[in-house]
């Protein structure tokens, strides 16, 4: 019998493809690479929170060997909360992913029965009988991040992770190319590399640059406090504005709950370094000149309920911001919040503050490998076959272009999309089957009861509101005893009070055709038929379709 | 007794502050510049387009003398059709701009009552007996646009419009920098500047620059169908492409309503020249071989309705898109548009076509001065005062200190608002009192029946949907008859009947809590209670707060 396929399987990312988990699947054996949340796009109104739909493993539970996690951002460990609880199977990650994980973990009730694994990198995990996993370094927006290389009983497979190739790391643990090198050379079947910014020509700058802006920001500012928004996960970031607030003699008060999180778990473990005594609690910056404050905050994207945009909206009853203020917006808005970050800043100008952002100084730089550090990857992985990840389809086609133009033939890169399965022999890659997978909505404390007609309906009711129409109807008689009607979202009440009186002399005209008793009963061609002239009545008057619901009552005596 | 000052009144603009509209006045006489429409935001769903609130004008219309346009964008002439309802007053405007009115006046069926005055570059207007208003071309994304140097008694008003300065215009009609060098020899009083690109530095991109890059685009693109989506309105664009289609042996057809509609216009004003032949229509491409093909279409913002949109969802029936096709996006996402405009990319690039956006290749350039252009024109227009408008708040803050760092004092500038007056006399210039301004939002053909309740209402439903409850009551026993629960947006009634069948309980007991007649006329503390015990029970079950809205229906015989 021939030997089977190494089936890669993508079972998650929302607009993004290959992200937030991903499986490599072998005969008997699954192993599976992150596991992570989406954020709703603005198609998704009311939803806290995406995971990827875990149901393909869940079904090849016994399968499953164990999922492998490349570093500590939410997009990669954020959906484990979730999945574990379905599917108990050991977990394996550095340091800094685990000491995040866990109190997600813990938050859910299910630490305790988590089969966690801490990785050194260039440590080994065998899963299984026929997968090795080596965890490799590289530099990325959080510590503890590695790329994984895979051995697979028909060949290697390395998965770049989240990476950028940063030559002068806060940390000193760049990423490991003397190891990737070695292992291009032995020969590697299949590369999965991300392409977050191959849209990007050259390098990305080193975190440490950031470190020299924000220097000259401490250095000129020197009479005012300093607030830093920045992520909270960046702990490289934070460690620069530690060791700077140190050289300017300020105290450091951290806000928002995921920072205080973070320089907890960070401090731990040792990833983060400074004296005790830098730090105040935020309550009590007052007790500290302007001067000699520094204030790290959560808030970067402009989210709604976070510190910075409180303290913007003036809402913050612990910090108020005032002409003596700066605002350093250490990140880049992630697309889709633009306005919101912007928002913010406006606000903010008119409090009296001074902003700085990325538009006027090089306060932020990426975490992600621009295109000249991608093509050093290819050039070190030397991979037969490639399947770019993590990004939209555009970035997967130009990653894919940028592979093609260092030579690899088109017929060894195959491009994906979410429940898609890459089939890899040693001879040949190509698309298989496809499994379910897909976006599971968390919306509240529901996971997945929110599906595409529970947001149809959303969308329904944002744009056009809705007329709510009732009726009371003796079940003797037949005869309509009352009929009411309201509206939510559609027009002004006040100004449209014949709108709502012509609509019930339409309703009640509905009921007069079907007045016999056996009509009476057929309530849904009743409902129907309301709800069909009274669409057209309305769109008439209105121009707008709203969400027409029709409830009829009946007097059961 | 004194001499009055002058007001300059900012009446329009969401988002952008002193855009859409804005007043001076002075004694007994007001003149307004523009009158454009804002795109709503995501923060107002289900509206269609926000125009200035006119009751300042409307309530001193014997004062208003006429409203001059600088350009015929969207947000500078779209509420005239509006607003001309309610105040007749005379227009002036350029050719291009009238010829892009006129076709909205005539859909509004007000064209034959409107008193419109077509305006040339360097003639003045007198508007009443105070002020003058000379008409100075300036290069902008449109032909046609004009700054306007406003002599008023007190001095005069030099207002910037939407410029760029371009050297090599397309139509060779460049910023007419000596006539405003002349202005500001006489002496300005007041610069109203526009600050849109105040954040960049440098100078814009002349538009031939991408003429340039599209010829490329022509030339290597040989034997493929070109797409170009571009701004309608941006008929330099479109002669650019015209003369490159005649030169590389391509028809042209265009697509999108206002397309066609702008098309039509500059052609017959003569804005537009080209051989008649070389145009086909787009129901007849079919004739034609791709490579003799070049489709000029609307959609760059990625609009859900576009020609271009549903092209990309493969819904177009005139134009099926593979893998001989190029799309050229010859236009940059208005920031919130990312998202869409990217969707629209990936959905071509699956499709197997090739896509040439603003990251790779310079196929568009910005109509709006960067920092440098800004600069000039204090250089020349010497201002004794400066208010900057067309720009966020940060933008207005940026390009004030643009304005401080060239030596204007602080005291001079004035940052507005929406709704703001300035007041500005011969040695002075404060932010006076307010007056009545805000966004009127338009859904469907209603103008201002929806506030921001009805908003809220529909942002509300859209977060966690609705759960409607409606119960009928015998007016005589006081008995409930019956109860129905209906949801929407809320959760998958299937998975959830247990809650329905709980909820239904609920409002029983509300019911047997009231249960004497008197009380049973209260429908609303009764409705008040029902809502807040199900509000409690629907969110401990789920942690969301979808909109209760309670009915009850009263036999009445």
């Amino acid at each position: 019998m021939n030997e089977p396929d190494l089936k890669v399987i993508f079972l998650g990312g929302v607009g993004e493809i290959g992200k937030n988990m991903t499986a490599l699947e072998f005969g008997e054996e699954i192993i599976v690479i992150d596991c992570g949340l989406a954020f709703p796009s603005s198609e998704m109104p009311g939803i806290d929170l995406v995971i990827p739909d875990a149901s393909y493993l869940i079904a090849n539970r016994e399968k499953v060997k164990g999922i492998v996690l490349t570093h500590a951002h939410e997009d990669h460990i954020g959906a484990l909360p979730y999945i574990l609880k379905e599917l108990n199977v050991p977990v394996y990650g550095t340091r800094m992913t685990m000491s995040l994980l866990e109190p997600k973990l813990r938050e859910h009730k299910i630490l305790e029965n988590a089969r966690l694994n801490t990785v050194k990198p260039k440590s080994v995990v065998h899963l299984g009988g026929g997968f090795k996993v080596e965890f490799i370094s590289v530099t990325h927006s959080v510590a503890g991040s590695c790329a994984l290389s895979i051995t697979t009983p028909i060949g290697v497979v390395f998965h770049t992770g989240d990476f950028k190739i940063d030559h002068t790391p806060i940390d000193g643990v760049p990423t490991d190319l003397s190891r990737i090198a070695e292992i291009g050379n032995k020969g590697v079947l299949l590369l999965l590399g991300e392409s977050t910014n191959v849209e990007r020509k050259g390098s990305s700058m080193s975190e440490a640059t950031v470190g020299s802006s924000l220097h000259k920001v401490f250095a000129e500012q020197s009479t005012r406090r300093i607030f830093v928004a920045t992520f909270a996960s960046n702990v490289h970031r934070i460690q620069q504005l530690l060791d700077l607030a140190q050289k300017f003699n300020r105290k450091v008060a951290f806000s928002g709950r995921s920072m205080l999180n973070v320089v907890e778990a960070a401090t731990k473990i040792g990833e983060l370094k400074y004296n005790n005594d830098l730090i105040v609690d935020i309550e009590k910056i007052g007790n500290h000149e302007d001067k000699h404050l520094l204030i790290i905050t959560t808030g970067s994207q402009g989210e709604p309920m976070s510190a910075l945009t409180r303290m913007a909206c003036d809402e913050f009853t612990k910090v108020k911001i005032g002409y003596n203020d700066v605002i350093v917006i250490s990140a880049s808005p992630i697309p889709g919040n633009e306005r919101l970050v912007y928002g913010v800043i406006n606000k903010l100008y008119r409090l009296g503050a001074r902003v700085i952002y990325e538009s006027f100084a090089n306060v932020h730089v990426s975490g992600h490998a621009y295109a000249d550090e991608l093509s050093l990857i290819h050039t070190l992985v030397k991979p037969k076959f490639f399947i770019p990840v993590h990004g939209e389809y555009r970035h997967l086609k130009k990653h894919a272009e940028l592979a093609m133009k260092m030579g690899m033939p088109s017929s060894n890169i195959v491009l994906c999309d979410l429940g898609n399965v890459a089939s890899v022999s040693k001879r040949a890659i190509r698309l298989g089957d496809n499994v379910t997978a897909g976006p599971i909505l968390v919306d509240g404390i529901g996971v997945g009861d929110v599906g595409s007609a529970v947001i149809r309906d959303r969308k329904t009711l944002s744009e056009d509101g809705l007329v709510m129409v009732g009726v009371s109807v003796c079940s003797l008689s037949g005869t309509v005893q009352d009929i009411e009607i309201l509206t939510k979202g559609f027009v002004y009440v006040k100004e449209s009070e014949d709108l709502l009186t012509d609509s019930k002399d339409i309703v009640r005209s509905v009921f007069d055709k079907y007045d016999s008793k056996s009509d009476m009963n057929d309530f849904a061609q009743i409902k129907n038929q309301i709800r069909k002239d009274l669409k057209g009545y309305l769109y008439k008057r209105t121009h707008r379709n709203p969400m027409i619901i029709v409830m009829v009552l009946q007097e059961r005596e």
